[in-house]
Formats: structure tokens, C-alpha cells, sequence
């Protein structure tokens, strides 16, 4: 059924993409008679659910990160490419990158998502998203910062807009920035300032729908509002973000209109497709959703092109009848797992039955201890849900690279309630003031 | 004596800097009747003598610094402000910050030293240096990279030179460079490519002298350089840098010259004081050494300013008849303690005896299990030196934060041989090749 049955050279499966879903298949195909090569941007797999940590002081990047080329050495049979697919030839099975051609019999197209300002891009440098470890770091210096700057601000009404953090949208993205934002302010930065009360910082989570976390059952919701607001959160719902401006958010809720002076604003509320769902539709005819995902078959190949497989956040995979499945890390391992699956079985001629993916429940940390879980038999909140929660992230984490450290400094932070990776870093304009340049400002934070 | 002791106010101590120099001042005036200013541009402490493990990817940022605030946060006499000094008025007894002013009654100035390239700032760019989070993090960017672009290039000469790594300066950060640098290339990365064996590579340690580690016994310099050369170092003294361009450095060594294609060059070689020692010297009259450091009075003060003190690298400070004191965080704990101990004495209308440093021997590590280091009445290398070594790192790191985590991360890596912060992070030209941009570029690292 495949060419390479016949041919001499092993059947080589390109994989576009070393997050969850790529690094999935490529694992499932190690020991596989076929060629992988991994390609991604990046040299490293980030541990995106733990990306918020890096983005509020509590890991540093390496935390969550493990090399590529680390995770598949033993797999001889795969190549890892650091390298930028910018287009696709289906016609003539080629991948173009931007300074060469690839080949490939079976392509696997796990790019993933990107921020979506709803046709508001001029929003992303006020309210940066949460994607990618600079992100994270930017993130983590614009809060660090905002302190620093209240300490040293004597116009009430300016330190209050320095201790004014927006986060918009209440998934989990958005609840788990909020309660962390929170911890920071009321416990961690407490006793460090002179001339502020962290305290009197305000935290607030903006949510257009009717509930925070609305994939998840009701009254779930109801249990992670109580927690954000036991943590000092503010939470705002049916409120929808009309603009952001001058370090000034404004608000529709209902009829009513509202201005909110923060120099902290986060964006936690949509993502689109990366820009690969795009060539791909251009050059295949797949059909796009209004995110730019790609529409797959069921079995998660592009219509048409059976060799052709869009996986993880970037597919848009529906069950008969059903909304899309979510784009979370255990639907893109589970398709990963299973194109690799069904590659295997087509190299012996035999087929498998559509994917079909398996809901074990999901999990959302809102604060030092408390967390929500949705199993499909039982639904927790509180401590023991925020215990499962570390544990099973610990566990996915150890998967690639044993980061047992983690959990031993997640452990010394718990107890000491401490934030070792609270460092300014980065070049850059700093916004708390105009400084003169000095001769060795080569390597300095302006302030 | 001092003023404060008629006045009501507490006297004022300022100190410009959170190096070794100042954090161990402010801590030694914790308890102490007087108000201390802690001045950094940066909002954490940076563990400089490790810098060279988060280049070379084994620890992270966050490992080795800890956040000013927190460190000083129990002593209630004590303000950390961020912000950079750039301007002394002495005559009124203030500081000049880019957006205010600050009064002190006594100052201490620790505010170090940057690199320094003789003349050839051009050369910044090509090769740089190793002194902020920024610059280690830079370089671990470039020393990743350049496997990347080595694993990509078809061209065998152009491919050697991707696999060239050139660290200009013996000194002990040339030392550790250079040894971590070829760990990575021998053995942690021996496993992760296809197309090249890293095993290829070229790691060459230039110095100008006749030995390596100048300011150690010959026998310890013999040792480092035999460490050096078992790890598979090319170590060449008696070499010096003629020019830096076009990825290519140029050596005269006698009268025999040289060109050495490099695509990673780092320097290690010079260093320049701080741009406040200058400011310092204008208002003052102090004298300045070749460096630009402050040349002090025997207790450390600036000469006619008894209340002005310059300590760490940027003091000058000369024993009898020795040479100047070298700069490494031992002396400049010593003098922040010194300072310290001289401003307590003074309030009680006592003195102390002339600062006199004393010298528990120097410890410079070459690889993951070898070190030098010499006491004044033993002289150790190989294993028992880098067990003392890290001993010695360890106790002084959890000094301020107890960064166990760190203890364990690199019993870890020392048993695993891996190195888990591999991370190519940071945006900006990525030197192996053009690439176009596509939709969600923003935040992609072009490679």
C-alpha cells in the first residue's frame, strides 16, 4: 500500500513540530521500520501547562524544557532538524523550509496555535499572550517590574495602575496567571517593599462568557470562582474587553461601560492556527475553521491526501456531533500516538479503525493548593485536587527527561512559599522611566 | 564623630550595588543603628562565579541569582531601590539617579567591573563576554547554534568552522569555559546529531602570558593546562589576539602569525571598571588605575571623602608593597564586611584598624570532576580540588538562598552527564540562515 513496501529506502515520515503531538508520534515511531525526521523552530520541547509558572517567578525555563535532540537520541532511526517549514508541495511530497527542500512519504503537521487578538493586533504589545518562553520571561519581567515602579511611584493614583494586573480570559491559561498574580501581591512579595503594601494590589480575571472555565462542568466553575476570590482575585464575568490603550482597558459588561487604568495587562483569551494551517489549505484544498485549524478526516489526515496528517491544537477534529475537541495537551498526545499507530499498521497493509479520543478528565490549578478535576466518575476540587494535579504533571514531565528537581524545588517553594526565579531580565525600554545612557549600559537594565 | 549621633535622624548608609562587595555590607549593617539604601540596577544578586554553567547549559538563570528584596527582607532598616546611579555630588552629599536624588551620609560604591576589550570595542560583538544573565544567556545561544548550523552545512571547511570554539583569555572564566565547552562537545552531545560527530570539535584556550591561570603557582598552572588537554582543550599560551572580523581570529604568537576560522568566540581576557568609578574620580579627585578602578586609602575609603567607600572590583587596593588585590568575590566580601564593621565602630566614636585581606587560598575548576586549587599550605588538584570546589560554591550559594535545588541539579547532571538548560532562547539574527517571515513570526526563533 505504500510506496516504500516496494522501494529500497525505508519510508520516511517528516513530523513538522516537537510540542506534545509531534513528540508523541515521533516516540511511538522510534523502534518503527521507517525514517523520522523532527522538525521545529526550536531546539527544545517545552512543557507548555507549566508555562505560567516560568511567567510568575516559580521555574525557570529549563524546568520545562528538554532538548529534542535529548529526548530522541536513542531512536536511531530519527533525525531531529532545527529548520522553519514555511510551504508544502503535496503534488511532488516536498516540505519547504526556508533554505531547502525535504522529501517526505507521510508528513505529520503539528505546528500548534498562536495568540488571537480578534482582529485587535495592535493589543499584543500592551497585553502580551503566553506562548513560548519569551513570552513567559517577558511576562515575568512586565510583573516584577510593576512592582518595582509602585515602590518608587508617589502619585496614588499612577501606583495604583502599577498595582492593577489584568488578565483576560478565565480558561485555564487565564485562572492559573490570575491565581498565581494573586499569590505573588498577597503572600510572596509581602514583606519585601518599604513603600508599598503589595496587598492592595489588585487582581482582576475578565471573562466574556457567563462563567469562568467554561468547557468544564458548572459547578466547577462555581468552585474555581470561590478559590480565585479566597486568593484575592477579582473576577469579572459577561465582561468583554472593547479596547486596550494607554495602559487603559475598557470594558463592556451588559449596557455598562468602564474604564480600568493597569500597566499589567496579560491576554489569556484566544488563539488562532499557526500559519502552516494555511499553506496547507492553499495547497490541498482542506478546509480552515474560523481559527485557521485544519478540518481533518477521522482519521486525521487532510481530505485527499491520506499521507497528510494534521494533528494537536492545530487540527480540528470533531466527533459525530460533537464540538471540536479542545486543544490541550492530551488530545494532541493521543492523536500523536495514533498516526504514528496508523502508519505502522499501513506499512503491513492493514488498517485502523477512526481515532477516537479517550476524555481521562481534566485538571485546572488555581492557586498554591487548590486545583479542580473533572473525571468523568468524579469530580474534585480544593487540595486533593491540586495534589493530583502536581502529580500528574510531574509524571508527564519525568516522561522525557527525568526533571525530578522540579518537583523537589515545586516542594521547597510550596513550604517556604517562595519565588526564586523572580529575575528582571532581558534588554529592552523599561517603562518605569526615561534613564540616561551611562558607558556601560551595553548589558544594563535601564531603570 | 558622625553626624547622626547629634541629629535625630539615623545616619544614612547608601550603597550602589548587589554584587558580593555590597550585599555582604548591607547584611553586616542589618542590625546596625543606621538606615541602609541597597542601590542595584538589577532587581537580583547575581552568583557570578558559577555565570559560566548557565553558558554552557547545565544551570539556569534563576539557579544562581536571588531577588535583592528577599535577601535583605528581614532587616526592617534596610531599602532595596532599582536604579541606576550616574552621578555623585560628594560636596552635598548626594547621589544622582537617572529620574531623582538620594542623600546619604556615609556611600559605599561596589558597583564592579564589565569586560574590557583593549581598545577594540568592534570586537564586543563577535566575541562577547561573560558577566550578566544576559551575556551567559547569549552565549549559551551561540554555543548550541553553531551544532545546529554544523549539523546543517554541507561545506566540510565552512562545517569546521561552526565547530570551532575560540575562548580568548586563561583566566579562571577562560578555564571553565573552555573545559565546560569541551564536555559538551565529547560527551553530552556525542549522541544527538547525525550528521557530524561532535567529536570533531575544536576547542581552543588562547592566553597572552606564558600559562595559563597567571596569578596561580606554575605547578597549579601545569595542572589546569594538563585537566585542559585531557578534556581535549587546545590550550596555546604565549598568544595574543591581533583582530577579531569576519568570524575569523587572528593570533601572532612570536613572530609567527596565524588566522583560526571561528564561528563562536568568547572573551574572556579583560576587564573595565564600572562607569561610576569615573564619575567618582571627576568629583573626587580620586585617581583611577589603568582599568578605571578607584584607587582607595587603607580603609577603603576615598581619599579626602572619609565617608565615601569603593570596595570589590572596582577598588584598587594595594597592600605594601603587593600587587593590587585581584577580583574575586572573596576580597570584596571581606571589604563590604570591613566597611561595614568600620561604619558601626565610627558611630560609637571608635576606629578599626587598616582593611588587610586575608587569602584562604583560590580554587579555579576545569571540568566536571577536575579543579585547582591552592591554600597557602597545601596545593590540590584532579577530584579532591572539584569536590572542595563545589563544597565551597554550594555553601556560599544557600548562604543567601538556600538554592539546595542546585545542589541536587548538579548531582544530577554530574552522574547523567546531561545538561538539561540546552535552551536556544532570545530573539534577534540567528546567524545560519535568512529566512523569510510568515504569519505568526512574532514570537519564532528564525532559523
Amino acid at each position: 500500500m505504500l510506496d516504500d513496501v516496494k522501494n529500497q529506502s525505508p519510508h520516511h515520515v517528516v513530523i513538522v513540530g516537537g510540542g506534545f503531538g509531534g513528540l508523541y508520534a515521533a516516540k511511538a515511531l522510534g523502534r518503527a521500520p521507517v525514517k523520522v525526521t523532527l522538525i521545529d523552530k526550536r531546539n527544545f520541547h517545552l512543557f507548555q501547562p507549566l508555562l505560567y509558572q516560568v511567567a510568575t517567578g516559580t521555574l525557570s525555563p529549563a524546568d520545562i524544557s528538554s532538548p529534542l535532540r535529548a529526548i530522541v537520541n536513542n531512536y536511531k532511526n530519527t533525525t531531529v532538524q532545527m529548520g522553519e517549514v514555511i510551504d508544502i508541495n503535496p503534488q511532488e511530497g516536498k516540505l519547504i523550509l526556508s533554505n531547502e527542500e525535504l522529501s517526505y512519504d507521510s508528513l505529520i503537521i503539528a505546528t500548534g496555535v498562536s495568540h488571537h487578538y480578534f482582529g485587535n493586533d495592535e493589543w499584543a504589545e500592551a497585553a502580551p499572550g503566553l506562548k513560548t518562553v519569551e513570552d513567559a520571561l517577558e511576562i515575568r519581567r512586565r510583573i516584577f517590574l510593576a512592582f518595582e515602579a509602585a515602590e518608587k511611584e508617589a502619585n496614588p493614583e499612577k501606583r495604583r495602575a502599577w498595582l492593577t494586573f489584568v488578565v483576560i480570559g478565565g480558561g485555564p491559561t487565564g485562572v492559573e496567571l490570575a491565581g498565581a498574580i494573586a499569590e505573588l501581591a498577597y503572600t510572596t512579595l509581602k514583606e519585601d517593599f518599604r513603600n508599598i503594601d503589595t496587598a492592595e494590589a489588585q487582581v482582576l480575571l475578565l471573562e466574556g462568557m457567563d462563567r469562568i472555565l467554561p468547557p468544564y462542568p458548572p459547578e466547577l466553575s462555581a468552585k474555581a470562582n470561590d478559590s480565585l476570590e479566597h486568593l484575592g482575585v477579582t473576577v469579572r464575568t459577561n465582561t468583554r474587553v472593547t479596547n486596550i490603550e494607554n495602559n487603559v482597558v475598557s470594558l463592556s459588561c451588559g449596557d455598562r461601560m468602564e474604564e480600568i487604568p493597569a500597566q499589567t495587562i496579560l491576554w489569556a483569551a484566544g488563539v488562532k492556527a499557526s500559519g502552516l494551517g494555511k499553506a496547507l489549505a492553499e495547497r490541498t484544498g482542506a478546509e480552515l475553521d474560523r481559527a485557521g485549524r485544519v478540518m481533518v478526516e477521522p482519521d486525521l489526515s487532510v481530505a485527499g491526501h491520506p499521507n497528510i496528517f494534521v494533528i494537536g491544537d492545530l487540527a480540528n477534529f470533531s466527533h459525530q456531533d460533537e464540538k471540536p475537541l479542545p486543544g490541550v495537551a492530551p488530545v494532541a498526545i493521543q492523536q500523536g500516538q495514533y498516526v504514528a499507530n496508523l502508519l505502522k499498521r499501513r506499512l503491513k497493509d492493514k488498517t485502523l479503525p477512526p481515532f477516537r479520543y479517550r476524555d481521562y478528565g481534566s485538571l485546572a490549578v488555581i492557586g498554591r493548593n487548590s486545583a479542580i478535576m473533572n473525571l468523568n466518575f468524579l469530580r474534585l476540587s480544593g487540595f486533593p485536587a491540586w495534589l493530583i494535579w502536581v502529580f500528574v504533571h510531574i509524571y508527564y514531565l519525568i516522561e522525557f527527561d527525568n526533571k525530578l528537581v522540579v518537583l523537589l524545588q515545586w516542594g521547597w517553594n510550596y513550604f517556604t512559599r517562595k519565588r526564586g526565579a523572580r529575575l528582571i531580565t532581558g534588554e529592552g525600554a523599561i517603562p518605569i522611566s526615561e534613564s540616561k545612557e551611562t558607558n556601560d549600559s551595553r548589558n544594563v537594565l535601564k531603570v
